[in-house]
């Protein structure tokens, strides 16, 4: 018999004939027997993140404001020299809240309101590092290819609107914020950046720095708005704990990731807004690889929802023209240097994950399973100068001839 | 009500509160609704890999013999200019056959013997390029760091005995052969190394390669057995693609997986060693993030059973000295470059993968999300050659004082 509870009703677009999952997690919680998911869930999940204990307030709020919200702890050894250094991470997924073909303040004010219910309850949890999804403040209408009204979402990484909201919640909730958005950059001809804005805990601007790989896949035709960024794989120096900003489609190159840990990253963001058919597959892998190969703590955030847009696009991909990206998947989750992660939210609410982690582990476990030690850089600095290389020639052996 | 089925007693060596799973895809067909299990399968595996119809002769006889033989086939779009390129790829997962205290020679012989039913067998599904797993020939000793009597099935990459042996299965089966043993290289100094001989359907030795990562990770001794290889990313050129090969620990260092995509794999081998407690919860997550991140597949093979030793050894983890190394956990799987993944072998049987794979996929996604092209080696070139010099400076950002 099938437990309803899991289930929910196919959006309009799509046409399936599987049943939709609103979380892997519940589903498998409601069908498998105890003494077998224990087992189910080590081998997916690793050592169990514990559940943390949420203020009953922040979930009432929750539950009244309409989004998801889940508390997990993943713990530490401790040490004799070093106190644990626990940090309570927050991810935002969200779904837009106004229509696409409401005004463009409209629609920003609409995210800034949720957004701002969604810190505030994080505050109540004890947040100190939250970050939100890759171009927050806006519906994904990359995939249009039209240039107006989508660009005047842009605004200044400086003093745009949305900073000045950030610095106003970091400062008063004593946060550090991560909001990534797109950026208008009006010292360099006006020219568009996917950004994230890092806002320390008292209000200021510690930085920004910008999304490294850009897609030329299906509907993301983010490469006909913004370059590849200049700014290198900056790691920010925080009251708690260094971190660093991989936007989206650069979870898919693992030298990006890799430059996070060389530069000393103990969290890495993966501000993120990506689709089902596409890359619902990959999307538990990648960043909990990257944690588990640099040694650090990953946060994957992926926005929710399904946008529509009033002008029809095609993605050059031989289906016909249609008006919605296809549904994001949420499943934000964050993964452990030790290899274990705890479990997504939802595939289609907004919510709000807290994740307390203990950033000792990052070191430790950089000691205990060594990959920094035995990496080979100096060699593969050294492949990689040869590889890029106009005339290099792979090295291919060929069978001998007899 | 637990389906028993997908259980079986714990082994002595461990003590678990929960269950036993045997294989993690069975243990979700036993429980969960068809309905909702196509939409879990898709989310954990992507897109599903058809089963590949077997001979009958073939089933019997693993039947006959104890082990699980499992057939897949991933498929890529049909294209106009070239003809699809079927290849099947067999990975051999296995027990040690005879116990570690029985002369080497009876050791080495029982596996031959096993090992080469299973090439029967697997020649009856028609395989192309069949892999064993790390160190085939052996018991995985390391753990013990005892030299004698393990150094001794050390033998030659040229004209050793197991060589010989798979030339003879390989011209007999017109089989590639990728063989993993522990080389003694007479060359220079009789040095050991952790290598994989590549040999080709003709019976002619290709070639070989040596494991670039070599672990100090609790039981994993083998630092002090032989050192890094020096044989870089060779890819081999064979009549049925390009393979490589990345031995065991080696899975952990994305920058190995990327070499042999820089050197054009199209398949890569992950012939390896490892314990449950340790490493199973990183097991589907690195060989799958290699194959998406390269756009090649991905064969990663484990060992299975639990290896007992006549003296007890300790790992410096503060635990009591033990005889043996904890349960190996088989899983074997293929995954491909779309981010799909095949159901894995037994997490306690010998088996036989037989994955029936179109090489085209791999041009194909790399032509659809573009990794390659996207990927700014040039930069990370220059980053890298930075990063390895005694006195880099991390890319760390701090607030400004005001």
């Amino acid at each position: 018999m099938i437990n309803t509870s899991c289930l929910s009703p196919l959006p309009f677009t799509q046409v399936m004939m599987a049943a939709r999952i609103v979380s892997l997690e519940n589903c498998l919680e409601k069908h498998i027997p105890p003494e077998e998911l224990q087992e189910v869930k080590r081998i997916l999940y690793g050592k169990p993140a514990s559940p943390l204990n949420l203020p009953e307030e922040a979930v009432k709020f929750a539950q009244s404001h309409d989004f998801e919200l889940a508390g997990y702890k993943i713990e530490a050894a401790p040490e004799q020299l070093r106190q644990p250094r626990i940090v309570r991470i927050g991810a935002v997924q969200n779904k837009i809240v106004a229509p696409t073909n409401a005004p463009i303040a409209k629609q920003r004010e609409a995210l800034h309101g949720r957004i701002k219910d969604i810190v505030d309850s994080g505050a109540l949890c004890g947040v100190n590092v939250m970050c939100f999804q890759e171009c927050w403040t806006m519906p994904f209408a990359f995939c249009t290819r039209e240039k107006l009204p989508w660009t005047e979402f842009a605004e200044s990484a400086t003093d745009g609107p949305t900073v000045k909201l950030c610095q106003e919640l970091a400062e008063q909730h004593n946060m550090v914020i991560i909001s990534p958005i797109l950026e208008r950059d009006v010292d360099h001809r006006e020219i568009l950046w996917n950004t994230s804005v890092v806002i320390s805990n008292t209000g200021d601007i510690i930085g920004k720095t910008r999304k490294n790989h850009i897609p030329r896949v299906g509907d993301f035709n983010e490469s006909t708005y913004y370059m590849e960024g200049n700014m290198g794989h900056p790691v920010f120096q925080t009251q708690f704990g260094r971190i660093g900003i991989s936007i989206c489609y650069s979870r898919h190159h693992p030298l990006n990731w890799l430059m996070f840990g060389i530069n000393g990253a103990e969290i890495v963001f993966n501000p993120s807004a990506t689709v089902g058919a596409l890359s619902e597959p990959m999307w538990p892998i990648e960043a909990r690889n990257a944690a588990i190969a640099n040694s650090y703590f990953t946060v994957a955030i992926n926005r929710v929802g399904t946008e529509s847009f009033e002008h029809e696009f095609t993605s050059g991909d031989g289906k016909p023209a249609h008006k919605d990206f296809g549904e994001f998947y949420g499943s934000s989750y964050v993964a452990a240097p030790d290899g274990s992660r705890t479990p997504g939210l939802s595939r289609t609410r907004d919510g709000l994950l807290v994740t307390e982690v203990d950033l000792n582990l990052c070191r430790q476990i950089k000691d205990k399973w060594g990959f920094p030690m035995t990496s080979r850089l100096d060699m593969y600095a050294n492949l990689l100068t040869d590889a890029v290389q106009h005339d290099y020639k792979p090295l291919v052996v060929n069978q001998e001839q007899k």
